[in-house]
């Protein structure tokens, strides 16, 4: 850093000159801008790095300050008006989650880094470490599944069956797509079932639960695309994938949501050295689409009914329908054997929700999302929401941290299935629909108003009989508001009733009650009320609304 | 770490021979078990830092596992009963905000280096850094009012006037007590008044605030300690503090809840250079506590009067006690001369409230909080909760980010006041009275249980009912459960309502329906209905609970 600050003094001393020189010269105005505007860049990193910025500067010409005002990278923060929808968002969600008899845990947002170490695959390069200020090596959580096994494992005695549900943030250091809700720091709403089980009951609430929560959620029209991780590796088995090689391939054909079964093809048999008849097989296979249908045609297929993987798997299927017809959702899912999903840890279910929302713009065939020129930030037109949730059967991650006993078997096995809303996605779908303007996000239902004199005393007066009643209630921070100043102010923040005090009406026990929703001039100044009616119609009214 | 590697294999080789001679030589067991222990420590750190921890060991006799199953230092795991009460703490906190017209935002957990630097003092060195994987350089959040202070200066022309309140976790690499709760990340829960207003208005709101959510939370009685930083800025020049040692001698000052008159004496002539008879003058004013009493006490002190900062604080005082009194809650206050608050961004007055439980338990005269033997850890049996909520006014902050003007004025002046809750503090007072089985952690209403055969599909079918009538309700994962496993955990749960079915009662269109909170034997398997009225009727009973 010091190096650069050095470059930077020197580069700035040169385009000082440069500018003078161009003054000197008479040079248009446009070509002098142009370079002063290089000049402000280099001052500006400048005070960024000498951590100046932000203070006087009264001596040069420059004034004014040149301190980067920003959040990190792929953070944003929200502002009143989103967290009205976000905090709608998360409780739409938690209120499904809780129906479902789900209790939530906490855990830290950062944890050891061997903790998450092995456990995301190529995708451990995107996990943010802490600075060794000295004491433990920690990272910031990357997902709210791998910290819910670590808890699991240690608290496993106590919650051997366990409906948990965990709305937090998470992060990676991914390229942003800001407004499609790709960011580094974003909220997943996770809910898992742990414990030991018969076949396919608690998968079958697991997809009960997301079904309910994204109609609760009022996205319109939505898929739920599902697959079974046994039934996909049987058929790398007996399309004749070698073992080593089935986790590679699986993740090539997890790209066939984003990329023509060309470019998969070539990456399986370019890249990962599978022989192309080997991958015109699978590519037989991951192209079938249906429900039950598909299903029939599974089981009528002998060659892959004789794996034993695969015929594990088809029987799950078979099992896990029959409940999703109970539970009438079955015909929200879509039985997809192109469906992979990434994360190592899957075991046994997969599904991926998609609504019409989530679709990237049609792309040329062949060509990938774009960055902006002359940045690493993906060009947003050309990506879509992708997946609002996913998730799967996860038997093994448990036992990964319980440790192994005397004959390798982990000490404590304790199998889950859990789904991830990804609600930065339903965030940005929801926040298109809505106009800025027209969200409330304060709750008050009462302004305190004076006419004539301010009485400044007898508004704190009036605002704590409301307090003290619970009725929600604001006044004017000044001594002598105007009357207008106060209107505008009741009115810019959507407040439905106004109780108005003049000294006349005061001096009688008197006040007036406003509806400041009803345009109706019959009302005009309001209606008067004795003072000491004042909650109660005031709580009528509200209960009303 | 690839050198401690080295080293850890080098030095269980050397442990290991220890060992194996002193069995050899047939020596005592409780000191081949003290060698055993250490060689056992050795591959623990040795298997974390090679991350195989927790992988198979079947080799060695050792057997078992290594691996460290923690959290990272000062931090900890909520779990369902620790969520529930926490829940309750914030919607209670929550609900005051509200009722007082605040909205919310969030802000990143991260925020870039400078942004956090130069506002802390001493305690910088407390702030958690990000590791530096190119790109910016970042720092975990060390409060959420500097947070704030930049949103504002980022967004202040919208946000002029604002109150805003914010629930979120904060860093500090402090030295934990985790029992009190101090930790390494806490929730702090912020309620803050930005704006441009007569004075003392927001102030007394703040404090009416803070006292209601004292109130509502419940906690046993609590006292406001209150103080104007100008009033302690004019003793401190009335008595001869010079300008640049004023802040210094007010952090001593600070010190005095937790350390004797004669201890902070001493850091002020000792450390910071006082003279002695300055130090007495200033300990003649800092034992002064009290309300109105005091503050008439102070108008009467003509050398504090002559004082400029001292009056301009101690008008505001009397124009602040008076709307004190109109909201009811001056006799919560104690005016403490005492109170200097550690943060060097105060402008105006400053308050933390204390209850009864905050106290430390009594140490001996000059001792310290204790730190448990061999450890840096605080013996958590000397130190208190402390304070529970505390805050000020700071009408500088905001211009720090702001930038500045040819004047080298800030560009951008939002004055604001605001108040800190503890609510890690609150929330181990709160645990501290209560039984962890006591805790219903769920909101589950109905446990769906099938006698005789398992009628799995049956008991989903119900269980669908109910949802889609927007009722709690669970069933057991078990083909064909029995029917005490059922009870146990319909009552481990403490689910209010037990929805019965058999064959024969759904062959005729019926359920069974047992109230589990009551033990009384005349209901005895229930009352049933018909399997049509079932969700009305638990409707009705549900609204009466």
């Amino acid at each position: 850093m010091a190096d650069r600050k050095v470059e930077l003094t020197q580069k700035i001393e040169e385009q000082g000159s440069k500018v003078r020189q161009l003054k000197a010269e008479g040079a248009e105005k446009t070509a002098i801008d142009a370079e002063v505007a290089v000049l402000k860049g280099l001052k500006q990193e400048l005070a960024v790095l000498e951590g100046t910025a932000g203070e006087t500067k009264s001596k040069g010409k420059a004034g004014k300050t040149s301190f980067v005002l920003k959040t990190p990278k792929g953070t944003k923060d929200y502002n009143d008006k989103d967290m009205a929808i976000r905090e709608k968002v998360f409780s739409t969600i938690t209120k499904v989650f809780k129906k479902h008899g789900a209790v939530t845990i906490d855990t830290p947002v950062f944890e050891l880094k061997e903790i998450l170490s092995g456990k995301y695959g190529e995708d451990s390069k995107l996990i943010y470490d802490l600075k060794d200020q000295g004491g433990e090596e920690c990272s910031l959580r990357y997902d709210l599944t791998v910290p819910f096994a670590r808890f699991l494992a240690m608290n496993g005695k106590e919650y051997q069956n366990f409906k948990r549900y965990h709305i937090a943030k998470v992060y990676r250091r991914d390229q942003p797509a800001m407004t499609k809700g790709r960011m580094r720091e974003f909220y997943q709403c996770d809910f898992d079932i742990a414990g030991v089980y018969d076949p396919m009951i608690p998968d079958a609430e697991i997809l009960r639960v997301l079904c309910e929560a994204l109609t609760a959620l009022d996205l319109g029209k939505f898929t739920v695309k599902i697959n079974h991780r046994k039934i996909l590796d049987g058929i790398f088995e007996v399309c004749g994938v070698p073992e080593d090689n089935i986790r590679p391939i699986s993740s090539a054909v997890d790209k066939l949501d984003k990329l023509p079964w060309e470019d998969v093809k070539k990456e399986m048999t370019e890249e990962k050295g599978l022989a192309p008849e080997v991958a015109d097989k699978i590519g037989e296979y991951v192209k079938l689409k249906g429900g039950r249908d598909l299903l029939e045609k599974l089981f009528k297929d002998a060659i892959l009914t004789g794996n034993k993987s695969a015929s594990e798997g088809l029987a799950d299927m078979a099992l896990l329908f029959d409940f999703l017809e109970v539970f009438g959702i079955m015909d929200l899912m879509s039985f997809d054997l192109s469906l992979a999903r990434g994360l190592d840890y899957y075991t046994g279910i997969i599904y991926e929700a998609v609504t019409e929302k989530s679709a990237p713009p049609k792309l040329a065939e062949g060509t990938k999302p774009k960055t902006k020129e002359g940045t690493d930030e993906l060009d947003e037109s050309t990506v879509g929401v992708g997946s609002i949730a996913a998730g799967g059967r996860y038997d093994n991650l448990v036992g990964m941290f319980s440790g192994r006993n005397k004959k390798g078997e982990p000490n404590l096995k304790i199998p889950c299935v859990g789904v991830s809303i990804g609600v930065e996605r339903v965030f940005s779908i929801l926040m298109a629909k809505q106009k800025a303007e027209d969200i409330k996000s304060n709750e008050t239902e009462v302004y305190v108003i004076a006419v004539g004199d301010g009485l400044l005393k007898e508004r704190m007066q009036i605002a704590k009989e409301l307090w003290e009643a619970d009725i929600k209630a604001s006044f004017l921070f000044k001594n002598k508001p105007k009357l207008d100043k106060q209107w505008a102010a009741c009115e810019k923040e959507h407040i439905p009733f106004a109780v108005i005090i003049g000294r006349d009406e005061l001096d009688k026990g008197e006040i007036r009650l406003k509806d400041m929703r009803s345009k109706n001039e019959a009302q005009g100044g309001g209606v008067t009320l004795q003072r000491a009616d004042m909650v109660k119609e005031l709580k009528a009214r509200l209960q009303t609304m």
